[in-house]
């Protein structure tokens, strides 16, 4: 009789064990977001509700440089990888649910605006590779060869556009292609080249509209508008550095933080220490600020009002926050070593800050300034909330 | 020891059930939503991305005109009751997690920028009443008094502003108010007065900074710039139906449908049968669209290319689509009887149309117009999705 009394009590703490570990409390996931620990090549879970760090997951490889979409329920983060990895994290059981190594060298991906679809940017082999959201299986090849011997280009730049297409830049063969996979899974592609030399990366507005590609090989901007019947690349803010001295670039500035704000586009200017303003309508020059050094990203809240500025070594340790209408700044401080990126909560009331040298994240008001919060996390880098499954572009 | 036997595979039954019932699958939140099923006072849990009924919620009151908002995590919708109920919904359980009647004649709320509070919007007795959005206990009651005799006017248009604001016009007073919660609980009041005659219902654009309210009194809307230094109303598209014979009004067009797209508001008129298209930055006519009757909804697909138009009765069956570069009406079809409300998925690669006559709710295409599925579901009126957590004024 004992030995049976204590197979109902081992019975009765299984259960109830198994009943609490598969459940864990249950819990929405549009508070949820990672943080990338480029050195141990894994990130933290975060929930941006209650300022917290939720856990860890490891093993997703090299993490320079990487950047992250959300599934549309939001549970899942696909993971890009500086070592071709493309890593599905299961957010809510804080585990790798699947990882493919899938080039050797690639940049930044997009999710399609039907959710199905998981496109990576590759330099090497240069080209743009398509899975399954689900599976993560292979769905679509496109080697970015150009020109009469088809050699490959490294492929930047990469969004996500409205009706299953995919739009990115072609840096070595200076040329835009639009995948369209509104047909299935075979793409249609549409090239256009002459686009200006050395496009080194790229955005898409927030209406699905216009993507720009900035030019690493000349002083200007490429645009396309892709509401047009037949869209035709042209040039905008040709030469917007003539006359000027040219800084040595020590790091590239990121165009997915671009802002768009009141009307105005508010970039960053490639060696120079300003932001230049430019007329959202006619895409002409709209105003300049001079800036602490030279800008990496500059993020509008998500309101418009304000645009938030980090800076390139060795002036990262400072962050600025222009006001849109008057452009003027109206804040500036110095967060710590290395601020490597910035990610406002989606309806922009507080802003979440990666200080890499000083392992944390610090949390600020938007309104007040006034901190609000810090995360220990070891050399934090990119951070992404779930909320960028909502949005076109992101 | 055969009751024994008896006893052990009932716990083992028993907590089985448990795990999977507590547990279900762990799940993402970012792609759920809710339809009202305004005769039965109950609503459908429903999945977007999978095109399905989860399951349904009971109890809920007086339905009619129901609108609801999410909560940051996108675990809980806020459901505002025409018979002053607000109740939040548990979207995972599938279960009422509280509920409250605040008022005896309300009509609509709103969610505070940091998800911390809950306002509501009375008609009696007139007034804005704001929760606690965990427990739903009362934060603040803002009388809507005015005149010598301190009257109390129904209260109307209620939406959020970026730094825990909220702004709301009050019917019978012809104002506007701000309650600023920026500083706690007790709100900082700022009211304007004069701002035109029977304000219906209003709008504030995703950015926070126009605030719109529509005037029933007169041609004409009301305009609050919430960026000036010090806002001042001004009248806009003053007596737009000057010289046209005013239809009789079945029924108020919805301003939170208002759609801001390429740059142009499209608004309803309110007794004609016609949009009327405003431009963004000038707030001057813009141009108008002839439609089919006396438009509902006039709603902006994501990506504002588009906008999607409903009808009031006895015109009701039909839907029309407008092209916004062309002002063109590009597609016409009619889903069925009463079509009350569209929802579109977060980036507009489909729409949710409810048929309540029919009994359906249908899901299109929002490219090709092709019809993606149709789900039963009893007297469909509004439908939300979990994304308006993200977004501002919604």
């Amino acid at each position: 009789m004992n030995a049976i009394r204590t197979m109902v009590l081992s019975l009765v703490v299984l259960f109830t064990n198994l009943a609490g570990a598969a459940a864990g409390e249950p819990r929405g996931t549009g508070d949820l977001g990672i943080v990338i620990e480029r050195a141990s090549g894994s990130l933290a879970i975060v929930e941006w509700s209650g300022r917290r760090v939720l856990g860890r997951v490891e093993g997703l490889g090299d993490l320079s440089h990487a950047s992250a979409v959300f599934s549309r329920d939001q549970r899942y983060a696909y993971v890009f990888g500086r070592d071709g990895g493309l890593t599905k994290v299961d957010l809510l059981e804080m585990k790798i649910a699947k990882r493919v190594v899938q080039g050797g060298n690639s940049i930044g991906g997009a999710i399609s605006d039907d959710g199905t679809l998981i496109a990576v940017s590759n330099y090497e082999p240069g080209g743009v590779k398509v899975f399954d959201a689900v599976t993560l299986d292979l769905v679509a090849d496109i080697p970015a060869a150009y020109g009469p011997k088809g050699a490959l280009s490294k492929t930047v730049g990469l969004v996500d556009a409205p009706g299953r297409r995919f739009v990115f830049s072609l840096y070595d063969a200076g040329e835009i292609w639009i995948a369209d996979f509104s047909q299935g899974p075979n793409p249609q592609l549409t090239r256009f080249a002459g686009i200006g030399s050395q496009p080194y990366d790229g955005l898409i507005t927030g209406d699905g509209r216009h993507y720009i590609a900035g030019l690493f090989g000349e002083d200007g901007l490429s645009h396309l508008d892709l509401w047009a019947g037949k869209p035709e690349p042209r040039r905008i803010l040709e030469g917007y550095g003539r006359g000027e001295e040219k800084l040595p670039v020590y790091k590239m500035p990121h165009l997915e933080g671009w802002a768009l704000a009141g009307g105005r586009f508010i970039l960053p200017e490639v060696g120079h220490h300003e932001l230049i303003a430019m007329d959202a309508a006619t895409f002409a020059e709209a105003g300049r600020v001079a800036v602490h050094g030279q800008p990496v990203f500059a993020v509008a809240r998500p309101d418009g009002r304000q645009v938030w500025v980090n800076f390139a070594h060795p002036l990262n340790d400072t962050v600025q926050v222009v006001d849109v209408p008057s452009l003027k700044i109206i804040h500036e401080f110095k967060p710590g070593p290395a601020v490597l990126h910035m990610e406002f909560t989606p309806r922009g009331d507080e802003v979440w800050i990666s200080v890499r040298d000083a392992d944390k994240v610090e949390i600020y008001d938007t309104r007040t300034f006034a901190k609000r919060g810090e995360l220990k996390i070891a050399k934090p880098s990119g951070i992404f909330f779930t909320a960028r499954a909502t949005r076109i572009g992101l």
